[in-house]
């Protein structure tokens, strides 16, 4: 916590996807300092394997520690899923995935108690949504959708190359949906990068399917935590705020580009960026 | 060299793609001893800026030589075009890339001396192809194709989504060709991925169009500088040898994955990889 009595939560990413949840926790915890890194050196995870992840992820975490972190939100799903047990064990604050709080939303939403999470090849490999999800009684299909992010990174999000890729993505999880008897009601996306194919899967998909992402109940888990931790002023705003939190953000590549396309997933212009070098 | 006065030739890229040059480069020079390092814990290159790849191919380059090679190739397009000049300052031996000789053939194939080069967005970017060709009086479209290197890794070959990307990417080649007065006969793949596409894209170009990619070429590159160098006997065979060279592999990430995938880019089965950590 800074002399001010500010607490600062670290949001870590390998990429720009992990500013979505940065985007819902700003108006959740407007008192907050704010500091995002993205690995964009060591970008993707979702294609590597459990060790490198986890080095990479703890190298990141510790780095937001020495920066002063009170509190690391995991914003990056390929990292919860794989690596969230080593960041916790190399941490001395306390640490928060994105796949449970996605697994709570699910519960909450599902009636057929039948989920399809889509996310990374490495998350689904980890299984760690089907486990989430079993805790709370659900059943899950887990989708890998490797194809997503780099269209989503090259901008093409209402081109007809992904509304395809998106329907044969779709079309195999509902097929092995029907050969186990399943009858989905909700999408959970599983990726940070995914919400900004929102509209597209919302096309894509039945009427009455639920499309849940991770970044708002993550949001609302980090404040209730610190509720609890009485690390939030009691008189704190919830929602709406006019202030804007102070953020600093940090990438292991080039600067420009965080600015451009983080930009994109923030929704508001990112202004200054800090290269960090983080060895690898 | 050896004792046994084989020499070693060290073989770079940032996953898999170089296999193809090393493919190539097996029957030019069967009587070498081969080491391959895939940095695949850090791929991709090519949507990295100039800095980091010369960081990460400058660490690679200087391992291969520690294991002893005597002539390094830098089969990968990206960390030919953003960092040869870095690692030929950084290395003891010799270091050959593939843009010249890239260009080279091209420059024998084209009659209209306008050709098209397909690349990552890094390589495009640095425009080393459009110098290297301008070098030959030949003009160049460079085209950045970023969805192509994902698709491959998909697997998605032949599937209708990539002819589909491809000729999105072509067409905006060709409009841009359009604009200059250019006519294209010539499309030289920039990116050692992209000869695993050559059917697909024999099929999407006019049939007087040659394809041609770097890793023939610099095989024989390779051979003439050893040739030249002396540090192969005058007897050596050329092509068509019997003899399998002995060749050892390196992979920065899951080794599983380097094998399964690796094997399709060279063309036959990978025995055994040898995890590495460069510290990355």
């Amino acid at each position: 916590m800074t002399t001010s009595g500010k607490i600062r939560i670290g949001v870590f990413d390998s990429g720009f996807g992990g500013l979505t949840v940065l985007r819902a926790l700003l108006p959740q915890i407007p008192t907050a300092e704010f500091f995002y890194l993205g690995d964009t050196a060591r970008l993707p995870y979702g294609s590597k394997s459990q060790a490198t992840v986890a080095r990479y992820a703890v190298e990141s975490a510790q780095l937001l520690e020495s920066y002063g972190a009170d509190y690391l939100v995991i914003a990056c799903n390929t990292a919860s899923a794989l690596a969230l047990d080593a960041i916790k064990s190399a941490a001395d604050v306390p640490v928060l995935g994105v796949i449970e709080t996605g697994a709570d939303s699910a519960a909450a939403a599902s009636a057929t108690r039948d989920v399809l999470v889509l996310a990374t090849q490495a998350t689904v490999d980890s299984q760690a949504y089907a486990r989430a999800c079993a805790g709370h009684g659900l059943r899950t299909i887990e989708k890998a959708c490797p194809l997503l992010v780099p269209l989503i990174e090259e901008g093409w999000i209402d081109s007809p190359v992904t509304r395809e890729v998106l329907r044969i993505y779709l079309e195999q999880a509902q097929e092995e949906a029907k050969a186990a008897g399943m009858a989905l009601d909700t999408v959970l996306l599983g990726c940070t990068h995914y919400p900004l194919l929102r509209a597209l899967l919302r096309e894509s998909l039945p009427k009455d399917v639920t499309i849940l992402d991770s970044a708002e109940s993550t949001a609302q888990r980090v404040r209730q935590e610190l509720e609890k931790m009485k690390s939030l002023a009691a008189d704190s705003p919830h929602a709406g705020g006019a202030n804007v939190p102070a953020c600093h953000f940090y990438a292991t590549d080039s600067v420009e580009k965080f600015r451009t396309l983080g930009s994109r997933f923030l929704g508001r212009p990112i202004e200054k960026v800090e290269l960090i070098d983080l060895g690898g």
